[in-house]
């Protein structure tokens, strides 16, 4: 009954978070309408080169201009876009109760993405590969505060024509989140969806009902769509699963070098693959996607959880409720070791994403290198601040405990009130990696420094990870696809 | 001319900072309300204990009921005193390009305070002493997003009684900022306001106008002042000096095991401080201050940057604004080194100050251990946070680069364009301790963690200290009267 009322007290419930600050403004609305007329200006008059015939067919079937790969985008095409556009939908997954709804106000936190690398202290930096994958995905489903998969290892050690049927077979047979399927080419995705259709043995209906899993369409900056990406929001359009329109404005190299300016960039590219998306099936479920930051002046690296990204996170969600959707943002760090530098970096941008208000927080947990590798210390560090986020979204209870206070001398303690006695096992957050004992008892414990007690942790998870229920069934339904699809040569890439 | 242009589009001013978000609730408004009449309450009906005699007969003059140790303070005393508390004042410095306004709106950065101990890579943990404080000093005078100066390191090498002495005269000719003065009894006290007005020449009328020096006041929660703190209160007052009245209610230990509840105590305990100094001396510059967070409950060490602390800052920004007054927050981190851990605490805690729109935010750079341990590379670090915070605090112009939009093609680069050209130099912030390079050339320059390269900057800051213009000045016009207090054997403590 105590243990009852003092859970009930301290909420913890990391997945299905809304955001609890209300959103902040970089611009007054006035500056927000100018960059969104900024945009479409440059939609219309300087124009966007598509590389993929077929999407250069859709638009122009939409009434934009032609010439030659150049797309000229006009704002009624913009505007019946924003229409159709859902503002939220499911988000579906092979566990109901990972079901998220995607749509404004909703926080979600998606893992560190796109890692060609892997580093963990034991066994030093290295490429990814299917293990580092499949642990990536363990270590993914441990924590209910990381809301949807990601591919935080390229395996590289499979075939690329073959590397969509393993990572998908994975992904289905090894957690039960929304799935991430990349976009590179027709053939890998149809195949991605087929395997999502026949693992979790879904329904025409069922398919059509939300969406099973998502891709991230990047463009290239500046306003550029390449063949595969065009291809992908196509694809994603007509099966009616989710799209996120990221693109990668970095201010200075592919974007002017003022926060203002990459916005501008942005916007317009990502209203056009929203476009895109909505010329090819009005209703399909397509997420605005901000990952503007500036570069650094002297290397020419991509900075993260810097003030300028900041600011174009707040920015960016101030244009995505301008335009009423939902939204991606990203953490991430651009620190080379899991050190100060990056705890820093990644938790600033965490804070200006829950600012900004995004729906979505891809890159929460494990970025390192600005995403050349996933780091295992770095993920379970991360899972810290994003557990701390998830507990500001709980309420907190109006429990004075003034019986306590009366109950209490002055100068005496609360230790055995009964208050206390009635709450203390579940009234805090109890930390993760952090260690709160006093210097002299740490060092006596062996002065471990946060990277050593984030090894004992993500080894104690990957010992432990089990697939889910449903996994080995899931496995035997796919077999035979996979064996057909492999014994085929897969699907190679799109370039 | 570019030059000019660009430097004024990143307005990096350090000093002048106001909160650029709009202060966030934790409760609803009429839970406020409940907290602050809850804290009457325990004024009114559970009274506190005050240790010192003339305090108590200040209070009871004002009609406060006292029944041994025991004042009762009706919620009348409160409310003239919250009448005649000021909303804001001038925080002077010898340096008047380094006065603020204390005020609500406003932002301020202490360093980390109060630390018995100090800690560097290269020398190690060791007990604070008169040479680490000068450290220290050079340290908050090297970075302008320091506002006010802190005791970092305790002298342990100067007898308690002489402390006060070469803590003043450190701060006086070393520094230019703010000046922090200990409340440990009317002695030192007095030592330091006539070190003050000699080391700076001040006339009467000057010292009068504003604050030229703060200090925190602690209660001993629950429910107890005791004679150093209560005579603080009353030193400061008369002299229009300022004073922060800060419980330090640790929920769970000294204070209830809840967020409210800690809340309650805190308000109730800093009311009553506000009251002693306003009965003391109607319109003395008097802050209110919360420190409120839990304890680890496997430990019973106190906790900072967790979901509680955060919880508790924004609580108490509403019950700061419900009774008008500016107030002062704190970052910190109970790390045992600067480590990821150490890094997320306080950049959290920093986010929750900013988000609750606390006025100052003490022990922002440099605590490690809950604040026994100063930290030179924690505090490089920690810098390097609140410059971050800073640049939010300047306004983003609205140049949107659409010149050079037009003049990039698709898939160029901006490196070359004439608007990043006249702007790059100063168009982001420059990191200081972050490294964006990539994990080749930061492997070729030495792997270097941030701790290392914090080391390398804290040791260029010293080997460049240079005190004040006015310092030797100052010194000559100390050292009669300090000399004279030495040969008298200073001032102990009052216990």
């Amino acid at each position: 009954m105590a243990r009852h009322r003092t859970r009930t007290a301290r909420a913890a419930d990391y997945i299905g978070l809304a955001h609890p600050f209300a959103p902040q403004a970089l611009f007054p609305d006035g500056a927000i309408a100018e960059l969104h007329e900024a945009a479409l200006e440059v939609l219309e008059r300087l124009g966007l080169r598509i590389l993929l015939p077929e999407a250069r067919q859709i638009l122009a079937a939409a009434g934009a201009r032609v010439d030659d790969e150049m797309l000229f985008i006009g704002r009624d095409i913009v505007d019946q876009a924003l229409r159709t556009a859902p503002r939220g939908w499911r988000m579906r997954a092979a566990n109901p109760a990972r079901e998220r709804r995607y749509a404004p106000r909703q926080l979600l936190f998606g893992p560190g993405s796109g890692c060609p690398n892997v580093s963990d202290r034991t066994r030093g930096r290295r490429p990814g590969s299917l293990q580092a994958f499949h642990e990536t995905l363990a270590l993914h489903q441990a924590f209910d505060v990381i809301h949807i998969l990601g591919p935080s290892a390229e395996p590289q050690d499979v075939p690329a024509a073959l590397r969509h049927l393993d990572m998908m077979q994975a992904q289905l047979t090894r957690a039960d989140k929304p799935l991430f399927v990349y976009a590179r080419g027709r053939g890998q995705v149809q195949d991605a969806f087929a395997m999502i259709r026949l693992g979790l043995g879904l329904s025409e209906a069922d398919w059509q009902d939300g969406s099973w899993c998502y891709t991230v369409i990047n463009t290239n900056s500046p306003r550029q769509l390449d063949r595969p990406m065009a291809e992908g929001i196509i694809d994603f359009a007509r099966a009616g699963q989710m799209s996120i329109i990221t693109p990668f404005c970095l201010a200075g190299a592919m974007a002017p070098v003022t926060v203002a300016g990459a916005l501008v960039l942005q916007h317009a590219e990502a209203l056009a693959g929203i476009a895109l998306a909505q010329m090819t099936r009005p209703g399909a479920p397509v997420s605005y996607g901000g990952f503007s930051s500036n570069v650094d002046m002297k290397s020419g690296a991509p900075a993260f959880g810097t003030p300028e990204h900041l600011k174009m996170q707040l920015g960016t969600g101030q244009l995505a409720r301008h335009i009423g959707l939902p939204w991606r943002s990203a953490s991430g760090s651009a620190a080379n070791a899991p050190d100060m530098q990056a705890a820093q970096e990644t938790t600033h941008a965490l804070w200006g994403a829950m600012l900004a208000q995004a729906t979505l927080v891809v890159h929460a947990a494990g970025w390192l290198e600005g995403g050349l590798t996933f780091g295992y210390e770095k993920f379970i560090a991360d899972i810290e601040a994003l557990q701390t986020l998830a507990e500001m979204c709980a309420p907190t209870p109006l429990d004075m405990g003034l019986d306590a206070l009366a109950e209490v001398p002055p100068g005496g303690h609360f230790f055995a009130a009964a208050h206390t006695m009635a709450r203390y096992e579940h009234a805090f957050y109890p930390p993760l990696l952090a260690d709160l004992s006093n210097h002299g008892t740490w060092e006596a414990a062996g002065a471990k420094e946060a990277p050593e007690r984030a090894t004992a942790i993500w080894q104690n998870v990957l010992a432990k990870a089990q697939p889910p229920a449903y996994g080995a069934e899931a496995a035997d339904r796919l077999a035979p696809f996979v064996e057909r699809r492999r014994a085929e040569g897969g699907a190679a890439p799109l370039d």
